[in-house]
């Protein structure tokens, strides 16, 4: 059984922990600004917008040492709307990643609307999560606990393709606001 | 009714030929290497390999002034399969657009591989063509084409969006090679 902490209590965080735990697994609920509660965790999703994530960083780096550390953020430039923030040749994963070398980092669930992670479905689709990192064991481990949750997972390949997540991610947030798709539907991956 | 040239006699120039005259357009089907013969459409669709793009562009440049130039390439590294060959911060239609700044250039079908374009369905979602642009009145004019074959039209946005459509193409491309999904599915677009 995986015990999973999971900070930020949006609607992200909520759809995530109802699949952890509609899947027999545990769940560890923490605020994102609840900095004095440990994680207890060996998997730590972080829930959080991106701007969120180096406080993360600074206040728990060392906490997150040997843990499998999701990182779920999609870090567009919301004044725009029109580019991310990160380096056009990186993605936030890799940063999250250089910034957390004790962890083992995986880009997971940007693609996924909340909706779609509770519906269980896009488009009549079964939704799938798309997992990018360089640790094998690690991507296995979250892959099991999405798969109890009764969602599929999905290798999407080395933490180098987190950078393509994300481009994907940026995309279907630009169709669901310009609402070219609505935000119980968008992209589906048929296998 | 359209008018509709296309460049390339491969499985993707194949089936986009099939939209176009479905919808009761008319189509001019050129091998990519037929330099000889001129194009007579409205719309050109380069259904070619990227690296086949400069040597139309070298051959065919002025014949396209005017004329609503479809890109549908994918431009990876296929010796590694990791990368795109294109800057990090731009697209091969980008690239495109900017040597033919005569012309009305626009990215569409790199996200759609051909079994979906003639089955008409990914997954069961209604098959949708993503197209990127700067020209509306261009993605209108191709959008009522691929209406009118059958298909979903989308708008993706300007035509920097190309950029992430490029990248989902990419990592579309990674996950069948993978087997992670097959080459009758990948990602559909739920409304």
């Amino acid at each position: 059984m995986a015990h999973v902490t999971i900070i930020g209590t949006g609607t992200m965080g909520q759809a995530i922990s109802s699949i952890v735990t509609q899947g027999g697994n545990t769940v560890e609920h923490i605020g994102h600004t609840d900095t004095d509660q440990p994680v207890t965790g060996d998997i730590v999703v972080l829930a959080v917008p991106f701007p969120a994530i180096s406080e993360i960083v600074a206040d728990r780096g060392e906490q997150l040492a040997g843990k499998v550390v999701v990182d779920i953020t999609n870090p567009l430039n919301f004044e725009t709307f029109d580019s991310l923030v990160t380096p056009a040749d990186g993605s936030a994963t890799a940063d999250l990643a250089a910034a957390l070398p004790q962890s083992r980092v995986l880009k997971a669930f940007n693609t996924n609307f909340a909706a779609t992670l509770a519906s269980g479905a896009v488009g009549g689709v079964p939704t799938t999560v798309l997992i990018a990192g360089d640790d094998a064991e690690a991507k296995s481990l979250l892959a099991d606990v999405v798969s109890a949750g009764g969602l599929r997972a999905v290798d999407a390949g080395a933490l180098s393709r987190a950078r393509e997540l994300e481009a994907l991610g940026f995309l279907q947030l630009t169709l669901a606001v310009g609402e070219k798709v609505s935000w119980t539907g968008g992209f589906a991956v048929a296998s």
